[in-house]
């Protein structure tokens, strides 16, 4: 068979998620909780069930959930969109990223991603047909530089995607930013597809500059998060889309012949709990926030120097004073040799930066777990 | 925005639960019953949660599950696939169906797609800029006429759809059929997406013949299934794909980036209830066999004349005694006049024969949903 995708191999999540099972790693690799989703999800959802919410849901969502999602993003955002025209949900952000990809790109066109990028974006492109055109973050601050961006723009740049909290840096865009790519966008054809996910792990009393805040980008975005993060259940595989009608159409005629519709009982659920429980996402920013400090605070007792985490739930590490290796094999030796799982940024480029030592640490962790990856780590 | 599929609207599904709705009708259109989910599947579902079973599933679905699917697979059709290489577990069989086009169908590859065809087939075609050639079944049985297909085949096809249990039709695939497209096949390069999410509910001691009991067929299909019509429970979007090891290594390639992996307390309990109550699917034909021949027996006293229903759950019935409209005339007719929601046939056609005076009826109704709408009918 000749594969359409020659580049794709096992995505380093699940590498690193089953070397770290094989050897007992404590794992800080794949990003997800190893904490509980809230009781009132799971009795939300089970509700729903036994009420019966079993076969399909509309396409686009049910009503009530999307309604929620539009009086939260208004809530927090000051920009209520239409539930009806502008709200779609998905099976996860990945799905999201696929469709708004195929919603809108076409064979022999580019897509502008900014390195390090999730590793969904690139192969999504590629199924399309379409190319991606790689522009590096800053190899130090992750910081965009919108003049490269604005050079890699060709006559057949229909897209471009950004990822603030960023994963895997936490780097977070300021309004400049927001700015900048308005600028950038005015008058051409290009949308935005603005990967929201950490959109209420921010810290620090900062402000996360979601594109739909900015009028000039919303009329030409996608912007697409997930309850998995924020609600600490990522199997359970909710997301959603946020974009103007014609967009929005466009995306679902997509989604229909996809997926069509998202497991019921779980939108039941999430509408619940929208509404009935705004403080959780308000507080989230402060929940994640202490496990930063102290997990930053216990690895300033180890080789390890931390970078700075605006937002998101993962700590990057310059491992440089204890290894030279480079980062795939420092993460592999660490999670086999040293029993804790990390992972390397290198699969996240194009092309890596030469001589970059960085491994991600994930801390949506209990304590235990985060102490018992400290005491691995003093000893490096 | 100029379209990617300008031939898209809004399914006939959601065109007729909507007019269903609004209308008061009962509703026989889309195919989904009013009975609810094995109380042991939410049980389960439930008891996962609890434990705690809502991270990140594997991507290809966790292990339980597939091995549970490949035991399923080894007693119904005597072949047992191997539950690591060759099982992924998608959200719902339409996932399932997208991914195995994409996974191998170029842009400016031909399909064959059977008319009349599900709708989701020609627009996954589309997106992966290939095209959907037409073959039509005959007109009156149902039945493919494989000289046709062969006909149609060129240097371009890439892959052939087929479906059986056949949606609208119920007609059923005989060893005769497996034969000939093993013949059509042989020497070629060309794949076999087999669609048989209705594979349990087979009627009149007939054998569901799947591409899986046939190994030259087997060892160039995508064989995709679903939970959703097996455990009535269209709104939990689990479904699967078996394919053999290359053809599966590309298949989660497109599922990894699409969706990444599905709703896991799912998996857990779809895990047991395939070891555990082997009973469900093994009784689903009688079950639905009762069904179809009371819901017969009654359309008897009606103007409306019931074509055979040899697998599936959808009856159909010739209004030409009743109506000279075509069939989307008639079945709008129908839900807001008559108060009875059924689904035309000509939306599964690239090309409806003239005069064809068909409406589909889904029978996964209670006795008293049945009995509602045949009060209705009497009246034409
Ligand atoms: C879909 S597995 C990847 C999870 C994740 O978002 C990450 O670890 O970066
Ligand atoms: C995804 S809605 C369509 C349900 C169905 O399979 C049908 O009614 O044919």
């Amino acid at each position: 068979i000749r594969t359409k995708l020659p580049k794709v191999g096992t995505t380093i999540f699940t590498v690193m998620s089953q070397l770290a099972a094989e050897h007992g790693a404590v794992n800080l690799g794949q990003g997800f909780p190893d904490f509980d989703v809230p009781q009132r999800l799971v009795d939300a959802l089970a509700t729903a069930m036994r009420a019966g919410h079993n076969q399909y849901a509309p396409m686009t969502g049910i009503p009530a959930l999307r309604q929620a999602i539009a009086e939260k993003t208004e809530r927090v955002y000051g920009h209520l969109p239409d539930a009806d025209a502008e709200i779609t949900v998905t099976s996860g952000a990945t799905e999201a990223l696929f469709n708004a990809i195929h919603a809108v790109v076409r064979a022999g066109e580019e897509v502008i991603v900014l390195d390090p990028a999730y590793d969904s974006y690139e192969p999504a492109i590629e199924l399309a047909g379409a190319v991606a055109v790689h522009v590096p973050l800053d190899p130090a601050t992750f910081a965009p530089d919108w003049q490269r961006v604005r050079d890699a723009v060709t006559s057949k740049t229909r897209m471009l995607i950004v990822n603030s909290p960023h994963n895997p840096s936490g780097a977070m865009f300021g309004a400049g930013d927001m700015q900048a790519i308005a600028e950038l966008l005015r008058d051409t054809g290009i949308y935005l597809l603005s990967d929201e996910v950490y959109e209420h792990i921010v810290f620090d009393g900062a402000r996360h500059e979601s594109a739909l805040r900015w009028p000039e980008l919303r009329e030409r975005s996608f912007v697409v998060s997930s309850f998995g993060k924020t609600y600490h259940c990522t199997g359970w595989k909710l997301g959603y889309c946020i974009a103007p009608p014609a967009l929005s159409a466009e995306f679902r005629k997509v989604h229909q012949y996809n997926v069509f519709c998202t497991f019921a009982p779980a939108q039941h659920a999430f509408a619940e709990m929208l509404r009935e429980e705004p403080e959780h996402y308000e507080q989230l920013g402060a929940f994640y926030q202490a496990k930063r400090d102290a997990f930053a605070a216990q690895l300033a007792s180890t080789r390890l120097r931390c970078l700075p985490v605006p937002g998101g739930y993962f700590q990057l590490v310059d491992y440089s004073a204890v290894s030279d290796l480079d980062d795939a094999e420092f993460c592999r030796w660490l999670t086999i040799e040293k029993g804790v799982a990390a992972i390397p940024l290198s699969p996240f480029y194009a092309a890596p930066p030469a001589g970059q030592r960085l491994a991600r640490l994930c801390f949506a962790k209990n304590d235990a777990t985060l102490d018992a990856a400290i005491q691995r780590l003093r000893k490096l």
